[in-house]
């Protein structure tokens, strides 16, 4: 699954603390979008969709909110409640989030412009295309060898 | 001054936020580095530095502070307290933060990955820099015509 939790080096002290992530450093992509998610109810659901290529990594910065993912293969829950977590979201994972905190800012760093396109928003067409192939673009490149 | 406070496009509804920055689009240069400052004690001062070359984009996605900004004509405040309020910081701008509220997480993209070097730390050097020659790197373009 192309999903992985990482652990954020914090810099500071008792007086604050600083994250820092840097493409290529400790983010490995290039870094094109940043958006963050806040003032979200707690009985939304968010998500409910996978990405056919972009990458991902999603800090909650405050608070707390539980994600939901599937790589076709089932279910894992996890829950994201600490500035210093980074949770890895590659692509053909479907995700859906839930239980925000009151107080939850989630910010995630992308390494594509939003592309509509790039989405699957329905849960059986993801199945199809991840099952039939978990990884088409190796199949191709194997085949081209 | 290289300083403009920018309105930032939210979306969503009354059950929740979402904001989107992306590099070219809403911001004005390759995001290389984004690092965010929490968890700061209310009576710590923070930056006290100005950059030579980078450009950053400042944004409390949670609680707020406020800035001093100085390009060598005076100073000048800005409190950050809303996660729609964006505020563009170009090059040769002294910085000092303060009044971080409990809640306060402070989000800044960046164009650069860190350097120490690209750093003032001295407040008279910042003066004399940014006194002799408020944009050196287009004194030197415009000698060269």
């Amino acid at each position: 699954m192309e999903i992985e939790r990482i652990q954020l080096q914090k810099h500071g002290d008792n007086s604050g603390m600083l994250i820092a992530l840097e493409e290529e450093r400790n983010v490995p992509f290039v870094i094109r979008r940043v958006y963050y998610i806040f003032a979200t109810k707690n009985d939304v659901h968010r998500g409910r969709h996978a990405h056919r290529h972009l990458h991902q990594l999603a800090v909650a910065v405050r608070g707390s909110v539980t994600f939901l993912l599937d790589d076709g293969s089932g279910p894992v829950e996890v829950v994201l409640d600490d500035p210093s977590h980074g949770l890895m979201l590659g692509r053909m994972v479907w995700r859906e989030l839930y239980d925000f905190s009151d107080d939850c800012v989630l910010m995630v760093l992308a390494d594509q412009l939003y592309d509509q396109s790039d989405y699957i928003t329905d849960y059986a067409d993801f199945l199809r295309e991840v099952g039939g192939s978990m990884y088409p673009e190796d199949m191709v490149a194997c085949q081209g060898r």
